[in-house]
């Protein structure tokens, strides 16, 4: 009855891989981009809006779900899928990376990290055994290893430290999440820009044995050069017939970058909070629909785009609601810019199956560099 | 091939009345509860949403839109229904209202009224002459008469001055719309809490002749006991063959009450608005999501309710994502509130066709007396 989880990579095209992710609650289409739904919502967007986008999966946070309205409260309401009416597959991250982030407010030890909530001030714990315990009881599909996300910049002695430590916690995480037939548990590669430290950091987890790898540690203001180089070798340690993942990513010449590279899987707010402050990304780049030059344009942000956004309205209307602050600004930039993100992954994904990735990836710079269409 | 404007009053009980107002653009069933998009958009709302909810035309705001977009680039973009992607009727309101509101930043004359405009401070004019010329420039179905709502109290005296001031506008209005063949002008009745003076008001409105005629000057904070001793005289003061309008009203039971009146059509930005509070309408009176007695209870706002913050979402997450002031929670109690709103106008339509209006407002007095469903 539940559907084992699986991934068949069903072409390559150097190192890009395109192939389905099977799980119980449905197929995830990679390489995949998967819209971020922190509080149980994708923000400004109806769920089946998220889907009709092309989106086969969504990211929740259990930082987040942890404080308000709790894990255990989701699990007593049926679990996530229910509770925010979604019933295709979700991937949780760990808490980690929220939790770090909270400088001041956190404290680490081997055991785990405990800080305050930025709700409420109320203290709180997350353990490998507790991010495990939380994903469960939200009936995430796809649960990830709590980890240390290593920052940057770290020394050598620094990121080994990080390393060591988030394997010891992988390790753990693996112990706690026992046997459970049609979810998943994915290992997070560390290792920061040492390429000895993420190869050690791959061996560890090979031998741990996870459902997928994710690459972590990147896009934490290292830049893009330097995520590259380090993508370039990576992915690459982790076994070759699991997911991979690349954690926070990101803009859309990232994803594409990242999945030359051979990365399966990202995820990334951008999309949906460019939506709220009016940014829009199309084929020829970033539209600030704020700019006064769109007041009276009557042209669709891409003409070629079929999102509501696109079909139903002008630049002019959308400068218009997002200057006068109306909500409507937020839903139909959101939904453009997630329509757009799944779009690309869509091209990317035709392009591996085919064998033309080259060609696409050279028509993406080229639309981009030439920028957006002129004022009328 | 523009349709003629027309009403079919096609049944009656009692004062109440049903039928179907014909435009160009669509009919509008009565008794009709009309959304409020003031700025080109109703709040958290796509219009074919709005529409879903059984809305057969929307109110535009005068005031808003000729400050911001102005009344020039909307007719330059092809006009208010194109501009919001609304294709069925839309009613104008004046400006006036919102303009006499701006107290101490506005000056009234016997021409019309300048005003300070509340986003930048600059200076703008409303004449009958300048308020008929914006309402066509965006394209309006239904154009409203600028008046002077009387501010409430009023002595008879300072009522009258306002009435007849509202009067010779009405003249002005009629003059400056001419004949615009699929496009109404409704007058609209002052006179306060005077009967003599509303029936002077009637006599003078049927003198210009207009194509409805709005009950003006109620809903201003005279309270619903006040307001419904008024609406068993004035609105029989006005044509029975023409619709007959309430502005700004209401309340389920104001809008029940009028109803029984002989209203025809009303607006209010009620349900909306309330959505975007927390603050939801069913048939068991209003329900505070924000209550913590929703945090755990896994039911639906209204379980016979078929929209779709109901049909897939428990009271728990909409506390949920109100507390945590996500946007889906104004979209998905707007939904519901304007969804409730339209199901009881089908109420009161099929009601009064079926001569059961007295049976219908028990009941609904029944319900609400009895209070939301117990806590679980
Ligand atoms: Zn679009
Ligand atoms: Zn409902």
């Amino acid at each position: 009855m539940t559907k084992k989880f699986n991934f068949d990579v069903t072409a390559t095209d150097g190192r890009a891989r395109t192939g389905v992710i099977t799980t119980s609650r449905g197929d995830i289409r990679t390489p995949a981009f998967m819209p971020v739904g922190t509080a149980a919502t994708v923000k400004a967007m109806l769920p089946e809006s998220v889907r009709a986008t092309g989106a086969d999966i969504l990211l929740g946070n259990t930082y987040h779900l942890m404080l308000r309205p709790t894990a255990e409260r989701i699990a007593r309401l049926g679990g996530l899928h229910r509770f925010m009416n979604w019933e295709r597959p979700i991937l949780t991250d760990s808490g980690g990376f929220q939790v770090m982030s909270l400088a001041g407010l956190r404290k680490l030890t081997e055991e785990g990290v405990t800080f305050k909530s930025h709700i409420d001030g109320s203290r709180h714990a997350l353990t490998p055994e507790r991010s495990v315990e939380i994903q469960a009881l939200l009936g995430s599909d796809i649960v990830m290893a709590f980890d240390e996300c290593t920052p940057y910049p770290a020394d050598e002695a620094t990121a080994r430290r990080s390393m060591e430590l988030s394997m010891r916690w992988a390790r753990r995480s693996r112990d706690a999440f026992g046997d459970r037939p049609g979810h998943a548990l994915f290992g997070i590669q560390q290792g920061s820009i040492y390429r000895d430290q993420r190869a050690e950091s791959a061996e560890k987890l090979r031998e741990i044995g996870f459902d997928g790898y994710a690459v972590g540690g990147l896009a934490v203001g290292e830049g893009q050069e330097m995520m590259f180089s380090v993508l370039d070798y990576a992915p690459e340690m982790l076994p070759a017939d699991k997911p991979r993942y690349l954690m926070g990513v990101g803009k859309p010449d990232d994803i594409v970058g990242a999945v030359e590279r051979g990365i399966d899987m990202m995820d990334c707010v951008l999309p949906s909070r460019s939506g709220r402050t009016g940014q829009a990304f199309t084929r020829f780049g970033v539209v600030n629909i704020r700019n006064a030059r769109h007041q009276d344009d009557p042209r669709p942000l891409d003409e070629q785009c079929t999102c509501p956004a696109c079909r139903n309205y002008s630049r002019a209307y959308l400068h218009h609601v997002n200057r006068a602050q109306e909500i409507i600004a937020s839903m139909l930039l959101t939904w453009h810019n997630l329509h757009y993100f799944q779009e690309l992954m869509q091209g990317l994904r035709d392009a591996i199956a085919e064998g033309r990735l080259a060609g696409f990836v050279a028509d993406f710079h080229a639309l981009r560099a030439g920028g957006d269409i002129d004022p009328l």
